[in-house]
């Protein structure tokens, strides 16, 4: 794709993004206030290049030639679609930041910021356009892990937002909507509620660091990298996920009560499951998807042994 | 392996386990109280050897032809080395069924139970030689998933315990090790956890069910197939995993605290969870295996693709 785009902080975050833009064809120009973190990007990005060549996802050739640093902020930023800003994670310095870079951008560009957290109504409320900022957060490194959450503030356009979404898949990430404010967003609390269950697991002695994590090396994660949680269990019962809310539903209230948390499984919260899941996909083909997963994951099973673990 | 294996139970783990040993070489016994469940046995367990056929993990040839059913409890129980029982999920009818098995077994012979959560203290109150019982747990379905918890009662003798990590390593399984009594063990747990926190986000409109699950199939699931969670986390901070809950344990705080639970990550679980780590790689390597990590994920990627979802 022949976006161009402009990085804010030459960071970790702003290697892998400049990797994920220039390898679907982009061009990137990457701004930092730190004349060493400029300094020592290309080569970061070489580094990972160099990593993912020859493996599916290295992307177009080239793609470290379509990326340039730049010491004025007016230089990366002035005549770019897209600029993505991933300064350090502190309220006041993105506050600081921000209206600097929109200040200096095309009117009609998009301003995003891969914040983790931060309270995107009050990154919008220092904007001049504040209908052209949208929260594009990746996950950790974004060449490798494609989901992206997407979230809006309140003065957010429908045009952004579609345009976000445009942006993300030509880019080859996997866009998912997140609405509110909310600490953590849906990707990191996601993740920070099974860890919290992990480590209360490894305090209290039920099970070692090493066991835990080979949970999801030899089991779930096995399944998750295939099918979602969610469809998952919906194969796991004939009835799908309902009646699996029914059977075993129990361990998820066990689980809230032992640690002093409201209960999450409500009947409006398995009428609204039930309702996302039959969407996707009738009750009737419910057994040939589980055969489809069950190769899927043999497939995966092959794959892992051949390739060996980290 | 030429282990000899009795089934206590012919329905879907019944069928599970027996394609799991049977795989391995083992000859498997099967007896169920259901003479109907018994007649379908054959040709349950066939479809899932059809359906393995090709795969890694289709095991020696001729799995089939090692396994018989049984009406007659001693017929099935009365030779074997190992006992794997799967009765319906109720302690009244597994307090039943159990002493009626150990009283058909060798003395020698191991009794293990697929039970998923029922106390193991009570189940073995009501047998002759509780030293040589023990709970062994796996995920659904065990042929694919192979991560078992192995967790034992007070009275589990270390000999029964040697030998359920023996078998279950000799027919390709993960055992992990679960310490005392508590709900739903460590596995289900550390599903139930996610999935509370996914639930309580899709019931209160922050992500729809289909995002949800794409958090993991185009994310964490694609980390967690290669490596497990703390090991991930481990090499997300130059200062491995105590440096990153130093960084990021306030997202962990802030979900339990949304959700109303008590923190997990107290001082001594940060020590447990760094000595777990720091004895499995020292700090130095952690950036070797984390290129390790993107090269596993990045041939990951491109399995998937190839493969497709189901």
């Amino acid at each position: 794709m022949s976006l161009k785009v402009a990085l804010i902080g030459a960071g970790t975050i702003g290697t892998a993004w400049a990797v994920v833009f220039a390898r679907a064809g982009c061009t990137v120009r990457v701004w930092d206030g730190d004349a060493g973190a400029l300094e020592r990007f290309p080569a970061r990005v070489a580094a990972v290049f160099e990593a993912l060549e020859g493996s599916a996802i290295a992307g177009l050739p080239g793609g470290a030639s379509r990326i340039t640093t730049h010491a004025a902020l007016a230089d990366a930023v002035g005549d770019v679609d897209w600029v993505q800003e991933q300064v350090k994670e502190d309220l006041a310095i993105k506050q600081e930041v921000l209206p600097r870079v929109e200040a200096a951008m095309r009117a009609d560009a998009i301003l995003a910021t891969s914040t983790s957290g931060l309270s995107q109504a009050a990154l919008a409320s220092v904007l001049a356009r504040p209908e052209r900022f949208i929260v594009v957060h990746p996950l950790t490194p974004p060449f490798l892990l494609p989901v992206t959450e997407v979230v809006t503030h309140p003065g957010t356009s429908e045009a952004t937002l579609a345009e976000a979404y445009r942006v993300m898949e030509a880019v080859g990430q996997k866009p998912i909507r997140v609405h509110g404010e909310i600490s953590g967003f849906a990707m990191n609390r996601i993740q920070a509620a099974m860890l919290n269950e992990m480590v209360a697991l490894v305090r209290d002695g039920v099970i070692s660091p090493e066991d835990a994590d080979t949970t999801l090396t030899h089991g779930f994660g096995l399944r998750w990298a295939v099918i979602g949680p969610f469809a998952g269990v919906d194969l796991n019962a004939l009835g799908g996920i309902r009646q699996y809310m029914e059977l075993f539903g129990y361990i998820l209230n066990d689980v809230a009560k032992d640690r002093g948390a409201a209960k999450a499984l409500t009947p409006a919260a398995v009428d609204k499951l039930e309702a996302g899941l039959r969407a996707q996909l009738p009750l009737t083909e419910l057994p040939a998807r589980q055969k489809r997963r069950d190769r899927a994951i043999a497939a995966l099973r092959g794959h892992l042994e051949k390739a060996g673990r980290p």
